[in-house]
């Protein structure tokens, strides 16, 4: 008996008969006795189909537009959604970002949410209604223009419609069975966690996990909201994110690693033969920074070779990659550097755990598993509970394995393990 | 140099090559120095599928839904016109129903507007840009739920925004160059009306011609709106639908007959053996019409061959012909008449003409046009601006032809007649 929030993404809604199997769902959970709110996103591949029609349009289209355009789709499945629930008895009414009172600022296409003000959610609640809310989407008080969150924006809109509501969790329904202790598709062995801290959950989101994504946790850790990430294909438990001891489970016993996070989406540039004085480092970093691409690992060479002249390397998302070439290519008689080398055939391993905060020679264990499986690392970097290696691209999933192992990750029991593939 | 109201059916914007044409036309209307303020349908099919959509979900979807669901078409066309304009360079914003201030009652699915607070359209138009308003929407202002106007909804959205607007003209695009003295599919000869008073065309509209719905008309006849319908596949002048004088025309010498309208539509039920007693036809009618359904003609029968007893017929549309029978059919005994009889084989014939008022021998004229073609004539009704007569359905193409010839409308010029279809 409580308020839950319930969000499904595209997959779990992509057709009529998806629609009816995720009604039913709901209606369940309201018959249980719970008060239901729903998030759902727009059909299947429906907003990549209104991206579509809109190039064919314009190759620039106004992104107030854009805003416009796409958040139709979520106004389809919203009311289809509502009139399934409908159908099985149970009263259902759908609501816009704007009549559920998700406020954005005006930035069209990545908008932030800045407040949301539900009390016609909890006005439909209150009369017994299941309430369907639009993700994705909001608006901008000062023009009453709608507004779309970007990537992660319905995972958003759960959690913080979930925080305005103080509901007791906000279920995120996905095609996988929750958090994995490393991607099952590379370890057949991983485990399903069934529990995960925000900061563990942060860091693997940011090291190449994709069933949450960062903003959502974020905004999750900020207002103290447990985030349940499920399966919409099965009726089991998924993994509970939060802070919260369990009731009955006494304090938590904090485990050392909590799974093996991997990234095949950056590359390296590596500046060569830059002079070695105070400040190149920081010249570099703004050319880069100007150009609006964020950096990842940075790794500065000990000037030993060359008097006078150092190495530098970084990561960044590899589709950044023309534009920060292109801007440190433009500089590079003022920077007086040597050369540029590009590289997108690097993987990145994170190791993740809030216990490793209390167990020293995590580093050391880690280096040695991989030396053990005969991979090369290139660049290292450590925070309070993460370490991050660079490898070889093809040599990224041995060494997610190998580490698996090492740290005692690998499954024993004979669960079958249900992963259909990356969460939405 | 004025401001001009353009509304583009869904036929006229049913994918991207239709919606750049649209743009293109909108453009150089506004490049020629007006103000346009554009209303938009959904595209093509779209509010079909939509509908299908949602009968797969439920077979009786909740009013407010299926409005919320048809409500997104408009959403993707109107967003989508708005950036073909801007790709020419032209700026543009799309405004749905609500934005547009479109206020409606609370009835879903065929909301009437009560208040056109046009504000944020006037703003866009002062500022440079062209509006683009979502047509057949609206909002209920107690709630903040979206409405659908229903049928012809896009043609009256255009003309409440001409009227709060007091925009010079609005133009309803469509596939055919106007309004013409009979159906050119039937009567090859047919001219096009350049002018035609409002009464006319809403006794046309009533008879069946399709070009522009009732509502519309009279919401156009009630404000004062010019209306200018015009094929948007063709650069010519329509058919203005207004009462004013045309500047340097002087004063309009009124045609004896507009044009002939023809409607198969209907059905006739006859009502046999009626007791010939005050309160009988007002029996059956408050039956009838407790069933929800609309009559049309009504002829009661000299009641001369059986003492005592008479016939009554009436017509009305043949989708209501059940209903009507099965609520006749329930109060057999209490009416006490003997026999029900249903006819959906009838067509309508209606001549239609404000001059006709001061011309007597109308009927006669007609009535001996179809004697001379060897049409039978079963139901006769009379207004001040118009005659209808029902026919045999397969009667009907020759009548219309026949009273057209009678009456001098054939064209006699060479000029091709564009005629695609029925308008939307």
């Amino acid at each position: 008996m409580g308020l839950i929030v319930q969000k499904y993404g595209g997959s779990s809604v992509a057709d009529a008969t998806a629609i009816k199997r995720v009604a039913k769902r709901i209606t369940e959970t309201k018959r249980a006795g719970h008060d239901v709110v729903v998030v759902v996103s727009a059909m299947g591949d429906t907003t990549d189909e209104l991206i579509d029609l809109a190039n064919e349009i314009s190759p620039m289209p106004p992104a107030r537009e854009m805003d416009i355009l796409l958040t139709a789709g979520e106004r389809i499945s919203m009311s289809l959604l509502a009139m399934a629930i409908a159908n099985l008895g149970v009263e259902a009414q759908s609501f816009t970002g704007q009549q559920a009172g998700v406020i954005t600022d005006e930035v069209h296409g990545k908008a932030r949410i800045i407040d949301v003000k539900a009390s016609r959610i909890r006005q439909a609640v209150e009369t017994g209604h299941v309430a369907i809310v639009a993700g994705f989407q909001g608006v901008n008080p000062n023009t009453n223009d709608v507004t779309t969150l970007g990537r992660g924006g319905s995972d958003t809109t759960a959690v913080a419609l979930a925080a305005a509501l103080e509901a007791d969790v906000c279920e995120i329904y996905t095609d996988v069975d929750g958090v994995f202790s490393a991607d099952p598709r590379i370890v057949p062995t991983a485990r399903k966690l069934d529990r995960i801290t925000y900061e563990e959950m942060l860091d693997m989101a940011a090291s190449g996990a994709k069933v949450l994504m960062l903003r959502c946790v974020e905004y999750a850790r900020r207002t103290g909201v447990p985030i349940h990430v499920r399966s919409s294909f099965s009726g089991r438990e998924g993994t509970l994110v939060t802070d919260a001891p369990i009731e009955g489970e006494g304090q938590m016993e904090q485990p050392i690693i909590s799974g093996v996070a991997h990234d095949r989406s950056e590359a390296k540039i590596t500046v060569v033969g830059v002079p070695d004085v105070p400040g190149t480092a920081a010249a570099i970093f703004e050319v880069v920074a100007g150009a609006g691409v964020n950096i990842d690992m940075i790794v500065q060479n000990v000037s030993a070779a060359r008097t006078g002249l150092t190495d530098i390397s970084f990561t960044l998302p590899a589709s950044d990659g023309a534009k920060a070439t292109a801007a440190l290519a433009a500089v590079q008689e003022t920077l007086g550097y040597e050369s540029l080398q590009y590289d997108d055939t690097i993987g990145k391993l994170s190791l993740v755990g809030a216990g490793m905060r209390s167990h020293p020679g995590v580093s050391a264990k880690l280096f040695g598993a991989l030396r053990d499986a005969g991979i090369n690392i290139e660049m290292i970097t450590t925070s309070e509970i993460r370490v991050s290696v660079v490898t070889r691209a093809d040599q990224l999933d041995d060494a997610v394995r190998a580490v698996h192992t090492a740290f005692g990750l690998d499954s024993t029991d004979e669960e079958a393990v249900v992963y259909g593939g990356t969460g939405r």
